[in-house]
């Protein structure tokens, strides 16, 4: 049977599904509507939507919640990238680190699992790297086109391929982490 | 008995507890812990609150949810309001709108209140008006340096004081409609 991801973006899932297959796992995506809470900690909004989304389905399923940090903004976009991305865009990111020098920013998501009368839990990933000056590359979605990995070549993730992006983002690292200590789980 | 409040905005407080002194409604604040949804429309985001808030106090209370709405920055930074001032601020606002000729924005307000074992019921304000260019005034809080009714004399939100800032605003609105229901009903 295979795993649900309660997801309404088809990027996420395409990244996830590739994951999963190198742990043998099967996933399948869900569009569930369910509400998501509002938090500074993207972990917290993670584990209440899972435990909404595994409510709903009456199965066992994962969620996934991302967001830009960027330093020099306080953490802005942080929780609500989702929004901040749909109104002012790329575009509004650069104009607002115009004459910034500190372009220090981090991508965080997190995973959070849960299963029918359990409590979530959760797995985070981090990918430290910074803001470009303009936006580059047409792959991936969101921030992707301004976001440039400390531990890549100087591309942004909007111009990697998902398989190279999966090498350093934020989201392979929590949906690894996740799918290690699921598979592990279910061979006990 | 007094009608609960439920927030933990000192500012938002005076300005319920000065209207609701005209409806002759005694209000007390209560700082209630409870989850807050993510949604496009503040309507969504009060009405959850309030039935929350009514959940874990067991008690009747109206909660109130507000936020700015940008027309040239497609509705940023609207039902986050709070984190993007947390983060960026008015210094960051007014960045974003430099060079941009469309000033025009909206200020929303909805307060929804909920009695134990029902739903809770909305209602709206809106204040139309222009972001300034650069922020004046140190009354109120928030968006409030940056923003001038078009009701108004052209002074900001934040140079007026709360009796003056509650003839135009947004909150103010919602909450008289509110008051002006609540009131009727209870003395039928």
């Amino acid at each position: 049977m295979a795993l649900i991801f309660a997801t309404s973006n088809r990027h996420k899932f395409e990244e996830a599904k590739a994951i999963a297959a190198e742990h043998g796992v099967k996933i399948e995506m869900r569009d569930v509507l369910c509400d998501e809470i509002q938090a500074d900690d993207l972990e917290d909004i993670a584990g209440f939507s899972a435990k909404e989304a595994c409510r709903i389905l009456g199965k066992p399923c994962f969620v996934e919640d991302a967001g830009l940090f960027v330093r020099a903004l306080r953490g802005f976009p942080g929780p609500y990238s989702n929004y901040v991305f749909r109104t002012i865009g790329n575009e509004g990111l650069l104009k607002l680190m115009a004459g910034i020098k500190d372009r220090d920013a981090e991508f965080r998501s997190a995973v959070s699992y849960c299963e029918p009368k359990s409590k979530p839990i959760v797995f985070s990933g981090r990918s430290s790297g910074i803001i470009t000056t303009e936006a580059r590359g047409h792959h991936g979605f969101g921030f992707d086109p301004v976001f440039v990995s400390k531990r890549g070549d100087g591309r942004t993730f909007a111009e990697m391929l998902t398989a190279e992006k999966s090498k350093y983002s934020h989201r392979a690292m929590a949906i690894r982490k996740f799918l290690k200590w699921y598979v592990q789980r279910k061979t006990v």
